[in-house]
């Protein structure tokens, strides 16, 4: 079972629908009575981060970021954090991670209002809970065929970074950047939802092809991705494939009409985020790549899956 | 530095103030722009349960049902949980916690609309996230010298299954329940906040004295038990110990004014939890136990506390 079947199965698990929820599991966060958006994003040490790669402020502030992104794709404003963790016995490293999750928290102007701590035998683990506010909500399902698949920033930076961290390298500098300091797309993210530009939004956490996946599979509609339109990261050393299947780059996907495009790219420029038309949207399902002469060709891989055997990864 | 005072350094770092937050970290939950009551609870294998005390199932209902307690410690409605699992590379682990958590909300009418899972190299951790909403809450800070001290249900079965799995025994039925079926007093902390009757409440997660002392340095005063008068689980052998330092049991303790007493009685009998007086509020500061002939001594210990050093556990 991969990790997308298993997520699945704890949807079905858990939801039966209910009076209080406008939007419930299978997307970025689920959205509440009284417009309240909510969020949790783990992040396990071994698995998301290791601590010769990034120090425990780093960290934290990566899972408070991380957390906070799923409220961009939603176009919701931030509200709060809570902070759960899980630490060995030294209590310096939950304050440290701590710390980190509150510098995420400032960079949006939101507090940490609550959490839990214990002890952990094993690895640090940190939940973020991210809580927002929406009057509407922009969803992975709203991408129509002939809409315009778009991203922000560049992607590949983050995976460059692991990449060369398990290689027992250093990472290029801005790429160790982009794993250490997830941008913050909530303005944009805002924006996109408030002006109605963007009719589908996710975060890229898994990467580009898989994210782009789950808004074809939510949307019911095929995704085309030009490759060489992809914006790839400088510390990426031009790789497209670490922008293609690469994760962490958090940043925002989304679909949007042709007739929205000027508007789009100077909303990119106010909020100082290159945004880039990728591709677009057709009938059918599926994520396919063109190149330039308009060739396609399936996908090598998908993203980030915490349960594929070992072998696969 | 043991919990109590990692705790408080965390929410010093994480904690500056918001416009959108009625009530900041320290008490059960947090109170938020339009009354929205969130917490959240960590469930770590190996420290907060065994694999071989309970089930996956079992383990799942108890992290859901203790952080549905924090709602019911605020007078908060539930609305909505969300899960984050890390789980060894085991899918069917995930979902049988999954069910379990599941089982928690469908006891007091919630879903499970988000969350987030991840392989763990390590001991499985839950973290839930109870969502409730409220108009008015009880804190932890409301307690006046004069007031009664209650408590809901009775104490120390959990701790008594606990010593006697640690022991290699089986314990009694009835506290094997109490440990891996934590009760639901979200209708009685409705109840007793709705009608005023609470003036501070807390849910009885880390033993009677260690809550007892956080509600007393909440609000300023003392907090004298009368250990005759605690209900000790049957399961427990009639071991006041556990029933004053054990925790894990998820009973509520509350302060109330005398004049209430009639009423808080009448309240249980409705809905049918034993409520009883175990002792009160008074100037000063700590938790005092009191004899039968009004002798008084300090508690011999603290609660649970994750961070204390292996030999004073």
């Amino acid at each position: 079972m991969d990790e997308a079947e298993l997520v699945r199965r704890l949807v079905a698990i858990g939801w039966k629908g209910s009076r209080a929820v406008r939007l419930g599991p299978g997307d970025d966060a689920a959205w509440v009575r009284g417009g309240v958006v909510i969020s949790t994003d783990l992040a396990v040490e071994g698995v998301h981060f290791r601590f010769d790669w990034i120090s425990p402020a780093e960290a934290g502030f990566r899972a408070g970021a991380a957390a906070l992104s799923d409220l961009a794709a939603m176009g919701a404003a931030p509200e709060a954090l809570l902070v759960s963790l899980a630490v060995p016995h030294d209590p310096s490293l939950a304050q440290a991670l701590q710390r980190g999750v509150r510098g995420a928290g400032d960079r949006v102007g939101v507090a940490i209002v609550g959490g839990d701590v214990s002890r952990s035998p094993g690895p640090v683990v940190a939940d973020v809970v991210a809580v927002g506010r929406a009057g509407t909500v922009v969803t992975r399902a709203g991408a129509e065929a002939g809409q315009g698949v778009w991203v922000s920033g560049s992607l590949g930076g983050a995976a460059a970074a692991v990449a060369a961290w398990s290689e027992d390298g250093e990472p290029h500098p801005g790429a160790r950047d982009r794993f250490a300091a997830p941008p913050d797309r909530l303005p944009l993210g805002a924006a996109l939802s408030g002006e109605g530009l963007a009719r589908a939004m996710i975060d890229i956490s898994d990467g580009l092809v898989a994210d782009a996946g789950r808004v074809g599979r939510a949307s019911g509609v095929g995704i085309v991705i030009r490759g060489r339109e992809v914006p790839v990261h400088p510390g990426a050393g031009g790789d497209l494939n670490l922008a293609l299947y690469g994760g962490e780059d958090y940043e925002l996907m989304f679909t949007a009409p042709a007739r929205a495009e000027a508007r789009i790219l100077a909303l990119g420029e106010e909020v100082s985020v290159p945004l880039t038309r990728i591709g677009r949207v057709e009938e059918g399902a599926g994520v396919v790549l063109e190149d330039s002469r308009g060739r396609r060709a399936a996908p090598a891989r998908g993203g980030y899956d915490h349960f594929a055997a070992p072998a696969e990864r």
